[in-house]
């Protein structure tokens, strides 16, 4: 959500969603937690402007976001660190101002990390700069996909029915891949929920067989997983727990419908509420 | 936790854990979700056995994952993958041979992942491979501190009170430092669970202050935040959530208490429990 030139964006923001309980609906304002990307950069002493790459983080303290992770990664001891400071970078746009943040070391880093692929929350790596992150969108859904709102109360439900390892440990996300009329097609469980989602996906593409519409997912929904979905040309997510809002503002763009928060004959709509029916 | 070679890891792990409820204390047998690093290796026409990095998963369907993983990070369109199967590398330790994994193309790549920093939840994305990950442990704790049963019952409420933002979005995991009689430092909030353990670190380098011992977490316990408390020199963690198989590995080698599931007036160790005073 573009934020006028020089504002920071802070931890929460608002947002119009359309709320059903049963078979009642009620549009209100909601606060939705804040998803941004940060770029880190270093500067040290014979390493001038190194650009370390992204990280998706709710702004606010973000010098201490930068500075913890710099000595977490053993890039430099916590009493290497001189500064820590915003770009005010001629090719950044305003709204990315603040998306920006330059560690400064006294000496040479101990170590720089070096490239690698996502860990179990990374579907955004690929991109190397704040730009790189969010010109890098997919093309809007052309799906007329539409869900029925008694569909989408079972879905949740379906889910968790599915899942084998959940109830023995505690510890695992789940993601499923539904048709519009609530069909179950596939359950997959990770301790990564981006790995839940590429494990759905991947035994689609295995079988070599198209990918439903309809994602559920057991937890939070990220930017990432997003962008996964609308990839994949999937025109529905609805999730058990809370989107974010850069979640919430791709779907928007994609037009896909985004539901959060759906347990006990309740869900909110996020985005894309024209692909809920009756 | 080593494998005997050629035995696949399953998706979850039994452990002794000594479970405390009010005053009570008893040992049983649990289960924990397992969590290994994954290798993602591509071979395509001109670029045979590409290293594309690490992934934090849950053993399973690891095919799928890896197909999956290839599509949304747009490197081959669904029908562009020809295979994918575990590697046999003569360098690799027999323990790891599920954990390799490469995805044959038909066709030269799309695109391939580029450099990059640790998305909100990539802890362990320094390493390169399977053998870096795992070999870059950061050395045993020192330290004597240890904590009572009383503190650790009042840790997660006290965390809980601090935070400002979770009850109006529900989408934050909180991290909060505190000092063994129960003292609560500093808390931070982030949509990513690593982000808030960079900050609460971070807020205490650029303060130019020592970092407390305990760190106690909302939500779920991976490998990479024992990775991230051990580098800093923390000696517990104590977590709403639940502890994956690598998390309490590490956190035994390290001599680390790694409490779990602590709420009402319980919560369970899975190592370290020496530290854990009356």
């Amino acid at each position: 959500m573009p934020l006028p030139r020089g504002r920071r964006p802070g931890p929460t923001v608002r947002a119009r969603v359309t709320e059903v309980r049963g078979d009642r609906t009620i549009t209100h304002e909601d606060r939705l937690v804040t998803e941004e990307p940060l770029e880190l950069r270093l500067q040290a002493p014979g390493l001038p402007g190194t650009r370390l790459g992204i990280t998706m983080r709710t702004p606010g303290n973000d010098f201490e976001l930068a500075a913890g992770w710099t000595v977490h990664e053993g890039i430099s001891p916590p009493d290497g660190i001189i500064g820590v400071r915003y770009c005010t970078d001629v090719d950044l746009l305003p709204e990315q101002e603040f998306n920006v943040v330059t560690v400064e070391l006294a000496a040479p880093p101990l170590r720089l990390p070096s490239a690698h692929v996502a860990s179990s929350a990374c579907g955004v790596c690929g991109g190397d700069s704040v730009r790189d992150v969010l010109a890098d969108r997919p093309p809007s859904l052309r799906g007329t996909t539409s869900l029925s709102v008694a569909v989408v109360h079972r879905l949740a439900a379906s889910l968790r029915d599915a899942q084998e390892a959940f109830s023995r440990t505690g510890g695992l996300h789940a993601a499923g891949l539904f048709e519009t009329d609530g069909t179950r097609v596939v359950v997959r469980e990770d301790v990564g929920r981006h790995n839940a989602v590429d494990k759905v996906v991947g035994a689609r593409v295995l079988a070599a067989e198209g990918i439903p519409p309809v994602l559920v997912l057991s937890g939070r929904v990220g930017f990432e997983l997003v962008q996964k979905a609308v990839v994949c040309g999937i025109e529905a997510i609805v999730a058990v727990g809370a989107p974010s809002s850069l979640a919430v503002e791709l779907a928007q763009q994609a037009g896909l419908l985004l539901v959060g928060f759906s347990r006990d004959e309740r869900f909110v709509t996020y985005a894309g509420r024209e692909r809920l029916g009756v």
